[in-house]
């Protein structure tokens, strides 16, 4: 397996498996650890990963549950990195890799065909003014600037099947805006778990499950996830999901 | 002060206020003293408390904080339960109760006048077929029989000065649609916070503080609160809120 310059392997136990990161242009971080556990899946699942970036979500997601993964990444350089993890896990019949933008994913992968989608979208709107990531790669991956959730949102219902489902990690503080988008792309949210750095801070991440042609009601809150206990140590679910 | 057949006092401690309660109509429950911990008050606001039912959430609120607080409480006995409760806590010329539907509270009270506004309404949703609570009363409190959480989130937005804050209590499975109906009424999302009845189960109350004109981004996700321990006990939170 080569490794460009800047890249290392990076293991998670709890899948199985390995990954190629570069923290120059991207490294994996616990968002994509918690979207992959939080997805539902299973060996015969058909899943599309967007907005893939080194593969992490996808590779994790194939690793845990035997389900077959197809990632869309724009940035050649992440996708290059997926396309070598892909190959290192042993996984080139299960999961592959389009490098393009999501937006084009209809051309790419079948409608209306995937059982699951999920997506660790770029977080941050762009304002006039914004001071982005100088690192071109970094901004792409955290910035809206390619692409945003309106189309996140609207790729990911035509690529399920009628009753797929699509899961997302996304910034607590736009959740107004995230579900009035998904419902206007008929993504029916199911169930919403938050993410709380410990106990008495607020919510820094949110996940989220949609159902293609759901009923608008009937929403599940469920108890949150608080990553760190006062000693600063992940605490047990947590743990699990990175060491185990 | 004179009971009537089935009614009893009970005693709110950390607010320092008596309640006037028939179980047989309503009795004020966690949902009230929660609502009126959340919403933020000063002795200088002028707070309107909607679907007042028999004036726990004003009450407390005008316990706590000292604020002037106008009801409106569509119910008769209910609202001649508050307005002797008033009586009872010596509040007359600090709290008032109209009784009316509130979809015509600005009749009654001053619109864009507002700093506060708070409201426990009807949870359920009317569908055909549903079976409500043979008890009129209790059925008008529990269900949108009279109203609805629209009319709520107009009605609030109007009574509120520009920047006037509305705090809603109400249940989590419709959040999409209570935040699709707050945005439409010009109330912007600040801080949400889930109650779960204890760690590892889902939320089944959701505070929400809106500011009406407020930019639609950035709502914060407070820590929840978990009611009960494993023990059935109250948590220390909750416990501060009944018992001090």
């Amino acid at each position: 397996m080569q490794l460009n310059p800047g890249e290392r392997i990076d293991q998670l136990q709890s899948a199985g498996v390995k990954i190629i990161q570069s923290p120059e242009v991207f490294a994996f971080s616990l968002d994509a650890v918690l979207l992959a556990h939080f997805a539902e899946a299973t060996k015969k699942s058909r899943v599309a990963d967007l907005a893939a970036g080194n593969g992490a979500v996808g590779l994790f997601l194939a690793g845990r549950t035997g389900a077959h993964v197809d990632m869309v990444e724009l940035q050649p350089r992440l996708a290059d990195m997926a396309t070598r993890s892909i190959a290192l896990n042993e996984m080139v019949g299960q999961v592959s890799m389009v490098n393009a933008d999501l937006g084009t994913a209809w051309n790419h992968l079948t409608k209306d065909s995937y059982d699951v989608v999920t997506c660790n979208p770029p977080y941050f709107k762009v304002r006039p003014g914004d001071v982005q990531n100088p690192n071109e790669a970094l901004a792409l991956a955290r910035h809206e600037l390619t692409t945003d959730f309106a189309t996140v949102a609207r790729i990911s219902a035509g690529l399920l099947k009628t009753g797929g489902k699509a899961f997302f990690v996304h910034r607590p503080d736009r959740l107004p805006e995230l579900l009035s988008t998904l419902a206007a792309a008929d993504l029916a949210p199911k169930r919403i778990r938050f993410v709380h750095p410990k106990v008495g801070r607020e919510a820094n991440m949110v996940l989220i499950e949609t159902r293609r042609s759901g009923k608008p009601d009937g929403v599940r809150i469920m108890s949150p996830i608080f990553v760190y206990n006062d000693q600063g140590d992940y605490n047990p679910e947590v743990a699990q999901l990175i060491h185990d």
